[in-house]
């Protein structure tokens, strides 16, 4: 808040009147709303005044779109849109590594696609996987087992686990920007989700640490689980494979509906499997906030999507389409090369 | 608390020597704990004193069962555990009433059962229904509209419809000592979930006014939806005829999983519908509280189940078997003749 020097004499004289420990207080938050930058990861632009308008305008009680805090919900997109997707879903990569860890108990897998070539790191092959491929892989590393079981695979993994490109743990793969934007919205009375075509239980291992997002605000792609008993008679849940949410495209906002009963006041992805849950957001009443990150720093992190005429795929993928379709409905597209000042927290 | 008049005189020397303004603060907070009882409506004895003690004991961080914060979640039932439940479920009468509101627009119900038995208010015919007939019934009065056109009905005729026997809106049959319990855990951090049989949307349009549980806390039978646009374009939720999930016996640890992604610390039931979410909760790591409501009150309320020897249904009820399995579990079985004061507020 800057206050405008012409009216500073008139606020010292106001201000004489009132007893010393109220002017002192007044000081002292005039002075710290001055100061603090709740997006210190962005510069300024349309993208960072749109979610400081948005904050504003729906936390002012005198302002037509207030939005009550019970009603305070942010949805974001996990891949792509938190943290770095490319050049291979972080999900795809444990799965990969599990079936090179599962292996030495499946000797069939030595001659059986889509195994095979994973096994053999067969890159040319691993391209051409087919949805079928995929559903194998996920049914032979994903289900199974009871859900406390795989929790620990996935905890396991993930501490050990390097990206080929930084050397650095998957979790340290967060965009700063976007975490700044999700605490801002918190310290403003947001609950803030995550709504990923991830697996719900993958991510929720981490969420919480990494993200400040408790397991129980994680909305993903899920299994069904299955009650069942164990030696002892203690009553334990099984993964078997049979999908249960599919949670990409129109998946996201049945799912939000499912979760939460309401729509999101504000929206974040990065893809076309983001796209519903946008338009959903915005279907909802008063003022609300959609905006999609644009991947063009190939220098600190990628470039593709539109700029690269990159194909779309089964996920989704941010196609020209998707950034028209922004464009004609208002939505806000995050550059990352213009708009953030720094992508990763560990970044000089 | 109550101090022993024996130390008073002590007291007293010891506080003549601290400032007034902090005698002051001991007295009022020393006065507040003794008069505040956090279960006004409970008569004391077991059930009683197993709630409080649960809580002492998972919110003192000196106790080695304490939990953490993020991890308090307390589950409840609804039918029977939270409402009245008797003699009909209060949805299915929401359900016959819809049949008599959209008849007009089917003639052929009037010679089609299981519609034209709810149209001729024949009891005897409508107590044989089967599960097919429920699930016609339900189907005709609960999908194929907007998840938001199924809001307002639910909301428009819980505003109207009254009980026969107390003549109160529905909304008002709840049990004031479960009330208390609710508020009792939130106020020591606990998560309060309602987890019901019932519909997840229509419990959701009356939650947080009635329980004080938020939408996203509820945890329920529902249908999938279907995303589509309407005619403006605008992204809507259509309610098919497709059940995802059945949120009774085994889908009740399923769904907690599915939504909270772990177990309940707490867990209130009165139903063998509600079993395997105890068993459930009492799985996981330290101190766990499990409770089912006994219906023993027929002047109060009703009395059904062990005592009356009632069959078990498609729902669910309390069994002898289930009334067994408490006792040698150790779930505390909560007798609404003896351990409550009172049933409802309104009650003098």
């Amino acid at each position: 808040m800057i206050i405008p020097k012409s009216i500073l004499p008139k606020l010292e004289v106001r201000l004489a009147s009132l007893p010393r420990i109220f002017l002192f207080v007044v000081c002292v938050a005039l002075a710290a709303q001055a100061q603090t930058d709740p997006l210190p990861s962005w510069n300024s632009g349309p993208a960072k005044q749109a979610i400081l308008n948005f904050v504003h305008t729906t936390t002012d009680q005198a302002n037509s779109n207030y939005v009550p805090p019970e009603e305070r919900f942010a949805t974001f997109d996990q891949d792509g849109t938190i943290w770095v997707e490319h050049p291979m879903y972080t999900q795809m990569v444990f799965a990969f590594a599990r079936v090179k860890e599962l292996a030495p108990q499946h000797p069939e897998w030595k001659t059986t696609q889509p195994f095979s070539a994973i096994l053999a790191g067969d890159v040319a092959a691993m391209q051409k996987f087919t949805p079928k491929d995929f559903e194998a892989i996920f049914v032979a590393t994903h289900t199974g087992m009871t859900v406390e079981a795989f929790q620990s695979m996935a905890k396991e993994w993930l501490a050990s686990a390097k990206d080929q490109r930084w050397h650095r743990p998957y979790t340290e793969l967060i965009y700063e920007p976007m975490l700044e934007v999700m605490r801002y919205l918190r310290a403003n009375g947001y609950k803030t989700y995550i709504v990923t075509g991830g697996g719900q239980d993958f991510v929720r291992v981490f969420s919480d640490q990494v993200y400040g997002v408790p397991p129980e605000q994680v909305i993903g792609s899920a299994v069904e689980t299955q009650y069942a008993y164990d030696a002892a008679g203690k009553g334990v849940l099984m993964r078997p494979p049979k999908l249960l949410l599919n949670n990409n495209f129109s998946g996201k906002p049945e799912d939000i509906y499912l979760f939460i009963g309401r729509h999101p006041k504000a929206a974040f992805g990065n893809s076309t499997g983001d796209q519903q849950m946008l338009e959903y957001t915005q279907a909802g009443s008063g003022a609300t906030l959609e905006m999609i990150v644009l991947h063009d720093d190939a220098q600190r992190e990628y470039a593709y999507g539109p700029a690269e005429g990159l194909p779309n795929s089964a996920i989704g993928t941010f196609t020209q389409a998707l950034y028209d379709e922004a464009k004609s409905r208002g939505w806000f597209v995050i550059s990352m090369k213009n708009d953030w000042k720094r992508i990763f927290a560990w970044e000089k």
